[in-house]
């Protein structure tokens, strides 16, 4: 039984049939007829004016929107568990041209105002020491935490003050909006966020992410870099169309409102093994060498994470019997 | 009628079916069952061991290969009218990391050894110039022209003889191997050819393109290099469903002869009106602005390429009787 | 005796005397009082407010402007003979992060109106067409030509139309004043130039050179791109001195001037073995074979330009008998 | 008194009169009789074959040899303190297009076997992680802290056992052997070390530094590199001679031992404020906010090194003088 990714996870039916259904000649690139609604989508979903591009990878996502808020001689402000600096590859490396991540510590890979200043401090305003562009938070974060509105707002407004653009990897976004509530503007725009990957992936997606501009001046020189990174596809009806199905009638959201709750309900029985509150649809959890063995041994898969812990996450597919099989075998630990 | 563009045309049923059939749970990345059958398949055809790489475009195809093959300093020789040149945004230079393209001319985009040798001899050999590493060639050509394996042997030879390597942008690869015959081997590695882009897309897929690496030892740097670019997608087994069902029962040829056969007819019926031989699924013809707008006017699309010259395309799953149309159409102009 | 090439020629000996004079302790980097003076000193030579950035070559001058003027995925126009194509071994590449040098043709490397705005035109308005951004024209040109004020107005006129920079790379801008006798303002920001390269050691100078930016406001990203350039000197005074001492008492024209009337009388004395007029301190001539290596033997350096060419340089501190010996030895061959 | 940075001393009276000397017509950039001394100089001091690039900062030899070191998508293990890191502007990611510091800690800059073999184990085996390709230590670190010829074997075992070059950032490395007594070759080559950095600019020298290549199959590389880079000065002379004026009769060893012994004799005055022990030429001391302003007030100047912490720092032309003041004013405290 599948713990180990939501990334492995099979894509949504209605996905595989808004593929199915755009395969038909239109215009190459993004100049088709579902491409030619993203904006409107998104706009729409966001309550003020955005510019949507669909990329095939959140590390794509990521990246080419760091590229456009961060020159290569400056930095980009994150926690040291983020996705951009621990499991890209170095990508932001690649698309900037060389800029350097500014790694934070601090529980459950949270990025709080406290530390973005602290690192701002500690660093000597002359030209012999890189100076920070972006900060960059992951919402839900690497650990599975869920940023409230008004936590983004005081990044937000920390990073109006210093000069820094505001980056989210929403990878999970669904996840974290599908536990706060809060709606898609009041953790971005309206609280300084200037661009974001949006997950469509992870949520029941098949290969399409995308990439939200609040600055939409910057939509031209996002159209290139995304065309130079050798990710504007031929037949890109073929993202639009995924993205299009899951936005519609909210099924984004209900994917992740399943994820979240397989991911509560095993929260809920597993008690005091839980490492961080389980906020979207991770768990990371405390159990030995053996007892870990002993669960791979019972055809639960996951991820070892490091010593004495391990990860599980849960996908909008995910079965209850599956998740009460694991609480069990866990329980019997 | 569209004559615009392979790249518009719709994927082939069988390839939309794979994907759907491999949407199921299975490891992310490249881990899954399709993904592991790629390098077995194209070793197969190439009659030698290779290593494979999807990727979704053929920009990434290219681009990963060119930076593998070229370092940050040294150059590229192309022909000026060669898609990296002219069509790929400056991706080349991104992803090298500053390479520069060394630009060459003749007639059809076709690159000889004698071209190559000039230009390697033009440059000083010091350290103020740009010393070339690599030869890219495109087979067919921008303009539809089809290398024989004679014609890569001579490059190849020359190639290895200045200490460049040899890559092909393969993006209607099945189209030049639809009409000369000739095996996949006999073009490539066999006279040289150290990597190549092996198309799909404009041959029936969706969004999948390979990468090809005939110097295995590349492979590992390539897998980086994908990854850090944001080409590593997450659910990479439904990029390999697509390429095996084309190589399957031999439709990628099926599809290109297809194309080659509507463009060699409408190059029949269009007489002195050719720019080009007809060698693959290019057609490119003289016709005054007028007789363009009145094409045009009919309810034909296709690309102007400039004054008095247009485009045509043909596609896998060209109409018949669009080409009768279209022949009949030009006839009467 | 040398015609090889002005790079080649000692420093004046104020120029020594000036970083003997200034071997003393101070501030590091630039924040010493020799280089606390370059500002003023070059804002009062041009008649206006700039930046001025000493560094140790043409190369990082001219590379270090271009990447603040046109970012990664944009391009350059210049000539094709120009000096940053051709013998900064890829310079631009590195600098701006794999930006295109868009290269026009034309005699004696003059970059003129028309061939900028054809090649603007050549150029599809589209995302797959790599932009320009900036202009770059060479003052003297590769060959010795000159720009006239009214010149550089038509270039710096067309640039601002088409929303292009206009960079000028003055390695020998010296010898085109001492020339045209027009002021250093006139043929700069006055006709549109935005930044440009002052040479200093083709003309006296040991290592400096500078870095002048009309566009005042980029001096921050200079001056951190120079620092991660490694071109921030630790004992920049030696530099700046070098700088003032040419600056001095109009030390610069004097020995612009001396270069120029050697090249100038030894073009006379060659009648119509000129490829080029003589503007400023190169010679280009007709020879054969066996003339050049006539001259050779005779003990006259130079560098054979090519089949039946060849150039000749002359310095601030040519001395006029061998001017003299070289004519008389062309007249007899 | 100025125990601010041995950057910001004056250059030795040789060096000058070096300067002087080599200015005269000669072949340029480095083809010059000086320049040509250099490889020959360097393999004699290092008794082996090594090729020697002047170039005019540290920030260049260092980051020169690390792109040579490290492809653009691996990393480069360093201290968290390391010179690379802290003052570089990020130079390490402008020269090879994007690799990443992977930092250590531990007290005095220093890099220890069992950090860098615990940062190996950190990463995780595959694409998603960037995987190191080289380990680089500046000697004397960036504290004054000095590596023992045993120590740097210890490093160059474990970097070859792992397949990571080694890199030796030698701003100080003169001050380094003045204090162990070991020779050149006993701490680089003997014990793998790649390529260094080898400083004169702090030690007597005006405006040169020095990359030692010992993998001499890289100068090719380093050569083209240092060009595009531009640092091909075209009067080079100036720069080797300056180094060949050091390395004669060893005063660069006689300059360190000056420097060194103010440091050592400050070091014996002020007792327990040490906060490191004195191996080279730097002191970090513990002093109050009023204890350091009441020395800058007493006309000292030196580096605010962070809460309660100064830096003082002796050059080779300190006078003992200077020395004993300090001394008897710290000790008035």
């Amino acid at each position: 039984m599948r713990f180990f990714s939501d990334n492995a996870a099979a894509a949504h039916p209605k996905v595989i049939e808004a593929i199915a259904r755009s395969n038909q000649v239109d215009t190459a690139y993004d100049g088709d007829e579902w491409s030619g609604r993203l904006d409107g989508a998104f706009s729409e979903l966001f309550e003020t004016e955005v510019r949507a591009f669909w990329v095939t990878t959140g590390t794509a996502a990521n990246c080419l929107a760091l590229a456009a808020l961060c020159p290569p001689y400056r930095g980009i402000i994150c926690h040291k568990d983020a996705h951009i600096e621990v499991d890209e590859a170095g990508a932001p490396g690649f698309f900037t041209g060389g800029a350097k991540l500014m790694l934070l510590d601090g529980p459950g890979a949270k990025v709080t105002p406290e530390a973005v200043a602290a690192e701002c401090e500690r660093i000597r305003k002359d030209v012999h020491q890189v100076q920070p562009a972006a900060v960059s938070i992951t919402n839900a974060t690497e650990y599975g935490l869920v940023y409230r509105a008004a936590e983004v707002a005081a990044l937000g407004e920390l990073a109006k003050e210093r000069g820094l653009a505001l980056h989210m990897d929403g990878a999970r976004f669904a996840n974290a909006l599908a536990t706060t509530g809060e709606g898609p503007a009041d953790v971005t725009w309206r609280v300084g966020v200037d661009a974001m990957s949006f997950g469509f992936i992870k949520n029941g997606g098949l290969n399409a992410e995308c990439l939200i501009l609040f600055r939409t001046e910057l939509a031209d020189e996002i159209a290139v870099r995304r065309k130079r990174a050798g990710h504007l596809a031929s037949k890109g009806r073929m993202l639009a169309a995924q993205i299009l199905a899951l936005l519609e009638g909210g099924l984004w959201l209900d994917n992740a409102r399943s994820a979240n709750a397989a991911a509560r309900a095993l929260g809920d029985a597993v008690g005091d093994r839980l490492i961080y509150p389980v906020e979207a649809n991770e768990i990371f959890l405390r159990v030995t060498r053996d007892e870990a063995a002993s669960l791979l041994a019972q055809g639960f898969d996951f991820y070892d994470w490091g010593p004495g812990e391990i990860r599980l996450v849960t996908s909008w597919d995910q079965r209850a019997e599956d998740v009460e099989q694991l609480a069990a075998a866990i329980a019997a630990l």
